[in-house]
């Protein structure tokens, strides 16, 4: 293809030769090196040391081991992922729980959180969070009477007053990739006696972060997306110590019991952050998850970051020599601080040009409505040359409108 | 070994070659055919197809086709699985759902039947149940201030009064393996005004039932004991078509938005049972499902509990001849109707035997306390000269008191 003699492209060449996380592509794997994969914030890559684990795991552990592998290995797997998650957060292992969706998480914070507040007092987040913590946030509204209120993001720290009870955002807008400023807005919270729940979903792995250090009180994650824990795999939730012993899940399951196999008939919660767990945890889905966050740690957040703040910068540069002139807008952040790892470009026919990407161009960006078409950067495997190309293929969908042979919606998970 | 040449072993050779569901046994991996394993009602052994379907999942879907997957392969799949496992508790496929683990769903269930619910009326449940949904139930009782009472199992229909808003129970129970009257509990929990929430965790794919002809409300059950579900598999639940316009899920998650694609900011709950999904599937974890369903579903549950009933009857044959005079008592029902499939024996040293059996004698019963050593029967593995061999080891260890040098407690999974 032409697109290799483009200019940009020297420079992305250029840039991949310096990169010092290069190894690590060959770490996941990658059968078609020339499918251009831009989806890793929604489903991150397979590692090739999953495929190995999955597979002693299926066949010796459960095969061969049978009921005696509980034992001898997967009740210790919550939480030794947790204690790599809490790394990857900035938080202690005691303070993190790997168990459950995001969404169940999410749920058994607000819950305990709301029982602990006085009155009626308002839970606030911002229009630009995700859908499905808006929707949490409606259910737990209606059972509890706790007022919801979604204000604009601009509004946002000026809505937090002493009626707030919570404050609740995704740490990384999931359509413009914009990066809340955490400690700020949990700052402010608390100067109003409010207690904050960050989701981390769009952030976690792909940028440093210490709640610790922001000081905040409770967060979920998911596991699926820069983590690359496959397709569904369990998500994370955090409370800080300190509230640990006050704040009590709403669901109270087995594994959340001081001695589950003792079979008493009363519940007594197990000590610290493990009353949050409830069921039996799905063990294949969860063991999955260990490969992807063992690279990010040896890869280093910091690295990671590094890489993908280049990334995204380079994206930009893509957008406004190429893609600009078309008429595509640039959706995201252009400061650095407060761009996360992703850029959505703009454009009305974005669902269909998202189609003819996929279709004829071997290229994975997403859609995310109305108008935006991520492109999602994964340090660890994406390449500056497959961003360069990437803008090229959509630079052609756009000009020969390729994509109006498309119909207009359809589907897409984040 | 000698205890081939014993007069019951012969009965147990005749037995087997008379077995119509003999074949099935090929149809798992038994690399240790020298193991005899008991625990299959705690979890199941591992179905070859499901091997095969996991590799293709993990490397062609996962690794392959990346998030295409989830449009291709697996947005379909909580569905196809939700309707077999209809077709296993006597449901319509609308009526049923694979999503989260028991707990969860037990827990959405119980909230949700709360919130219909008039006052401060009771839940009922017995001292039999399984201790994690008593927990629920201590948990759901807390927050809505329905009193719980856990009476004797003797007590329990005599307890149904005017005063009762919901009875729950568990199917089979998890220590005696008794079968409850589902459908005279069901009626007279009805005559009273009050709903019934089953657990099926014990029962489902071991026999043949029919939540619609017992006018059953709700139900749960899991899916890695006689399912072959795979270690902690999601769990499902069932909500009775006319209940299903009232009921609605504590947890509101974009799964069981209508249009969660759509992303829109207000949540409006999809039609039916689907609003009790919240968030993504564990997608390895739910696909390992399928071929053991597909199994129990090609050999007919008519034939399984045939088998089954046979298997726990020589069991407790073979208690009678060989245990019994050794002081073992059978701590399960004798009445093949009351018998799930399962069969407990008891000793004061239980833990210890149990131990004794595992380490030396190659065979995996469990351990119930405080003095249960349950032998599961799942007929499409099990074997009668396994069942035969399984006692006769047991003889040995508790005539030679050879568990005598184990400790007397440690760890257990049901």
């Amino acid at each position: 293809m032409d697109e290799l003699k483009h200019p940009l492209m020297e420079k992305a060449i250029a840039l991949d030769s310096e990169d010092p996380l290069r190894p690590y592509r060959a770490e996941f794997v990658i059968d078609d090196p020339e499918l251009i994969y831009l989806d890793g914030n929604s489903l991150g890559r397979l590692p090739k040391r999953t495929v190995e684990l999955l597979d002693g795991l299926i066949r010796q552990q459960w095969g061969s081991r049978l009921i005696r592998a509980w034992g001898e290995s997967w009740i210790d797997l919550p939480a030794r992922l947790s204690s790599k998650i809490a790394q990857l957060i900035g938080a202690d292992a005691d303070e993190v729980l790997v168990a459950d969706s995001t969404s169940v998480n999410f749920y058994k914070l607000v819950m305990a959180t709301l029982s602990q507040v006085q009155g009626d007092k308002c839970i606030i987040t911002d229009s630009s969070n995700f859908p499905s913590d808006l929707y949490l946030l409606q259910g737990c509204s209606a059972s509890t009477g706790n007022p919801l209120r979604v204000v604009e993001p601009t509004e946002l720290l000026a809505s937090i007053d002493a009626d707030t009870a919570l404050v609740t955002l995704s740490h990384v807008s999931f359509k413009s990739g914009f990066i809340q400023p955490m400690q700020a807005v949990t700052e402010r919270a608390h100067e109003v006696g409010a207690y904050v729940i960050w989701d981390l979903s769009h952030s976690v792995g792909a940028m440093p972060m210490s709640l610790r250090d922001s000081n905040v009180d409770m967060a979920v994650g998911c596991t699926y997306k820069y983590l690359n824990g496959g397709p569904g795999a369990p998500a994370f939730l955090y409370l800080r110590k300190d509230l640990q012993e006050d704040w009590m899940s709403p669901i109270w399951g087995w594994f959340g019991q001081d001695h589950p196999f003792d079979f008493t008939l009363d519940y007594t919660p197990a000590p610290g952050i493990q009353c949050f767990a409830a069921g039996t945890p799905s063990i294949l889905s969860m063991a999955a998850i260990e490969p992807g966050v063992d690279l990010i740690l040896q890869a280093g957040l910091a690295a990671i970051r590094m890489k993908s703040v280049l990334q995204t910068r380079f994206l930009i540069e893509l957008w406004e020599t190429i893609l600009a002139p078309l008429g595509v807008t640039l959706n995201s952040p252009t400061a650095d601080l407060e761009r996360g790892s992703h850029v959505s470009f703009g454009h009305p026919c974005a669902f269909q040009i998202d189609q003819a990407l996929i279709e004829e161009m071997k290229v994975i960006p997403d859609f995310r409505t109305p108008d935006n078409i991520r492109f999602g950067v994964t340090p660890l495997t994406t390449t500056f040359g497959e961003l360069c190309q990437g803008v090229l293929r959509m630079e052609r969908v756009v000009r020969d409108k390729r994509y109006e042979r498309y119909p207009s919606r359809g589907f897409g998970v984040t």
